[in-house]
C-alpha cells in the first residue's frame, strides 16, 4: 500500500482545502461523545482560551427554571474540566439506554459539538445525539438486520390545493414480493413535520427491528406533514431555507384532518396495501395525537388501531372550532363500528397530563374501551420513542393475514 | 382565535421544556443568514460576551495557508461588528447565485450557526449552507415544478458479502405509469457516500429542475456508497455514530469496480429501467470519477455515457494495483465498442488538473474522443454541481426514446 500514499496526500490535501476550518482548528484529533463500555460517556471540546465549557443535555438531572409560566424543570447543566492541552472533557454518570441529546454552552454561548456529526432538528434547534445502547435504546440503533426502505415524494391533494411532501417507509421484501401489507399513518407534533418522527422518532430502526424480532408485523409506515398550510419539512419546499416556526395556521382547526382522505388515497393507489379497517392504524404525538384522534372519528370506520401519545386533547369547552362539531355523534359512531385498539399514553410530569384525565373520564362515561400507559416523565421524545416501540407490536395481529 | 391562546401557550411552554437551550439562550429572535434582495447577505450571532466574532466560508475571497504541502488557498475570514444588544453582524459584498457554506469563529473557536437549521455533513465537519438564487442556483433550489421521488434502501452485493445502502431518485411521474427509464449512476469522492450527492450536491433539485425546464431528459438517478469496505454512511450500519474518516481500505484497487455489477443488477430488477447501453451514463466527482474511468472500461459495453468530474486519474505509473491491469486493452475496448459521450471537466486550480491534462494526451493519442470542460476554481462542490447539471443536459438524448 506504500506506493499509494503520494497520492493520498493530495487527496488529503484537497481535503484541507475543502475543510480549511478543520485545518484551522488545528489540534490533534478529537473524539466526542464516547460512550465508554460501563455507559458512561465521555464529552470533550477543545478550547485553550475558553474561561468556561457546560454541557446541556437531557441525559442529565433536570433543573429548575423561572419561566414566565412559573417554575418549570429544564435539562440540567454539568461544568467540563480543562487539561493542559486545552481540551475540556466531561464523563457522565452510567446513563440507562437511550437515544440523548445535548449542546456545549462555551463562555455562556450555545454551541454545538465539532467533532460529533450526529445533529437532529427539532424545530428551529439542532442538537447533538447519541446513542447509549442496550434495552430498548437496541430498537434505536441500525443493527444488522434486514433493512426496509425510506422515500420522500411528494403527493396532490385536491382537498389542500397543494402538491405535498411525504415520508414513507416500506418493509423489507417490499420491493422483491407481490405482498401487500397494513399502513400506520404515523403523525408528528406541533412544529414537526414529514422529516420528525424519521429523524427524531428513528422510526425506520425501530420498524425493522421489531419485525427483524417478530415482535411487529411487516408494515409500511406513513409520514405525512401535518401542517395544512405547509407545503414540505422547511428547506424542502419553494419557501426555500427559512427559520421553521412553531406554529403554523390551520394545523389544528379540523382542515387537516378533513383532507387526510388524499394521503390515504395516495397510499392506496400507489402502495400494495391492503386497503381496509383492520389494515389501517393511526397513531400521532401531541398535535399529532389530537389528528390522530379527530381523523379517527371523522372518517369513524376507517382504522381498528389507533394511539394517542401525549395528545393534544383541547379540553376547554370554550374553545370554538370546526374541528369539535360533532365531537360526541362521530365518537360514538367511531366506538360503535368497532375499534380493535386505542390506545392512550402519557408521562407523569406531562403538561396535558390532566387533558387526557379529563378525556379518559369522557371515553369510560360513552364505554368506549382503550388502553392506556401511564410512564415516567413528560412530553418529551424519549416518551414518543418508546410508545411507538410499544404500540407497533399492538397492532395488525398475526391472525389478520 | 383569541380563544386559542390559553392552549397554544401551553404548547408553547412544553417547547420550552423541550428546547431549554432555546429558552437559556435568552434574547431576540436573530435571523441569520440573511440573504437580502440585492444578493447581499447578513450574518448575526448573539454573544455579548465574547471578544471576536468572525465568519469563515466558501463566499468570501479565499487567503492563503502555509500547510505541510506548501502554500494553499483557504477560505478567507471577515470580522462581525458588535452592537449595542450583543449582537454581531457582517454583510457580505453582493455574491453570484450559488449554494454557499460558513461557520463562526467565535474567540477563536469554530462554531456553527444556532439560528441557520440548514447544515450540511462533509466527512467529519458540519457546515451552515445557504442559497442565493438566480443563475445556476436557480437549479439548486426547490421550485414548484413536479419533484420527483428520494429513496434509501438496501441491495445485496454478492461480490462484496454485503448487505448495502443506495439512494435512488425517480422522476416525477415513476410511480403514475409504467414508463421505462435511462440511469444515471453518479459515484462521490473519497469521504463521502451514497447521501453525498444528496446532500452537497443537491441532485434531486438538479434534476427536477432539469427536467421540468425539458433540458433533462427523465432519469432515474442510482446513488451508490463508492467505498467498497463500508455498508452505510456513517451512522446508518451497525457500526452506529462514530466518528467518519476520509479514507477506507479498498476503495481504489478495483474492488468496487468489480463488485459494480452488482448495483446495476439491483436497480435493473427492481426498478423500470430500460437496460441498455444507450440509456446506462456513470458520471462522478474525484475518486467517483476514478471509479466512473475504471468501471466503464471494465464494463466496456455497458454505458454510452462517462462523466469524470474532477477525476483521480491515478498517473503515477509507478502504482501497481489490479485495478490497473488491463488498462490499455480494455480502455481501447470501449472506445471501439463506442461511447455515445465521454466527458471530462475539471477546475484550472484543481490539484488533479495535470493528471487530466495527461489523461487527454492519453486518449488523444489513441483516437478516443471525448468532451472536455475548463472551469474556474479547483476541487469543490461548486464545480461539481455545475458539472451534474452539464452533463446531466448532455445525456439520453430525445431520439433515443
Amino acid at each position: 500500500m506504500k506506493t499509494f500514499f503520494p497520492f493520498l496526500a493530495m487527496l488529503i490535501f484537497a481535503t484541507i482545502q475543502l475543510n480549511a476550518q478543520q485545518a484551522l482548528w488545528g489540534g490533534t484529533p478529537i473524539i466526542s461523545p464516547e460512550v465508554n463500555s460501563n455507559k458512561t460517556v465521555t464529552f470533550r471540546f477543545q478550547a485553550p482560551n475558553a474561561d468556561s465549557v457546560f454541557i446541556t443535555g437531557d441525559f442529565l438531572p433536570t433543573a429548575k427554571y423561572n419561566s414566565q409560566w412559573g417554575e418549570i424543570d429544564i435539562p440540567g447543566r454539568a461544568m467540563l474540566v480543562k487539561d493542559n492541552n486545552g481540551t475540556w472533557s466531561f464523563t457522565s454518570a452510567v446513563l440507562e439506554p437511550n437515544l440523548y441529546s445535548y449542546s456545549f454552552i462555551v463562555d455562556g454561548l450555545i454551541t454545538t459539538d465539532p467533532n460529533n456529526v450526529y445533529k437532529v432538528r427539532d424545530v428551529a434547534s439542532v442538537f447533538d445525539v447519541f446513542i447509549v445502547d442496550g434495552g430498548v435504546a437496541d430498537l434505536y440503533k441500525v443493527n444488522q438486520v434486514p433493512h426496509g426502505s425510506v422515500t420522500r415524494c411528494w403527493y396532490n391533494s385536491p382537498t389542500l390545493e397543494k402538491q405535498r411532501r411525504i415520508t414513507i417507509y416500506t418493509p423489507p421484501g417490499y420491493e422483491n414480493n407481490n405482498e401487500k401489507y397494513p399502513v400506520l399513518y404515523l403523525l408528528h407534533g406541533m412544529g414537526g413535520d414529514e422529516e420528525a418522527w424519521i429523524a427524531l422518532g428513528r422510526t425506520a430502526q425501530i420498524i425493522d427491528n421489531l419485525i427483524a424480532q417478530g415482535k411487529a408485523q411487516p408494515m409500511i409506515v406513513v409520514m405525512p406533514n401535518g401542517n395544512a398550510a405547509q407545503e414540505a419539512a422547511p428547506g424542502e419546499s419553494s419557501l426555500g431555507m427559512y427559520k421553521p416556526t412553531m406554529q403554523l395556521p390551520n394545523t389544528m382547526d379540523g382542515t387537516y384532518e378533513n383532507s387526510f382522505k388524499d394521503i390515504i388515497s395516495f397510499v392506496e393507489n400507489n402502495y400494495r396495501v391492503k386497503a381496509e379497517k383492520s389494515c389501517r392504524a393511526i397513531a400521532g404525538l401531541s398535535m399529532g395525537g389530537f389528528h390522530s384522534l379527530h381523523i379517527s372519528r371523522f372518517y369513524p370506520n376507517t382504522f381498528d388501531y389507533v394511539g394517542l401519545f401525549s395528545a393534544a386533547i383541547m379540553p376547554d369547552e370554550k374553545v370554538k372550532s370546526k374541528v369539535y362539531e360533532n365531537f360526541d355523534e362521530t365518537l360514538s359512531a367511531q366506538m360503535n363500528n368497532g375499534v380493535q385498539l386505542y390506545w392512550i399514553g402519557i408521562g407523569k410530569t406531562d403538561f396535558l397530563y390532566q387533558a387526557n384525565v379529563d378525556y379518559r373520564k369522557k371515553l369510560d362515561s360513552m364505554g368506549f374501551k382503550y388502553m392506556y400507559i401511564e410512564t415516567e416523565g413528560g412530553h418529551t421524545w424519549d416518551n414518543w420513542r418508546k410508545y411507538l416501540s410499544e404500540f407497533a407490536t399492538q397492532i395488525f395481529p398475526v391472525k389478520k393475514f
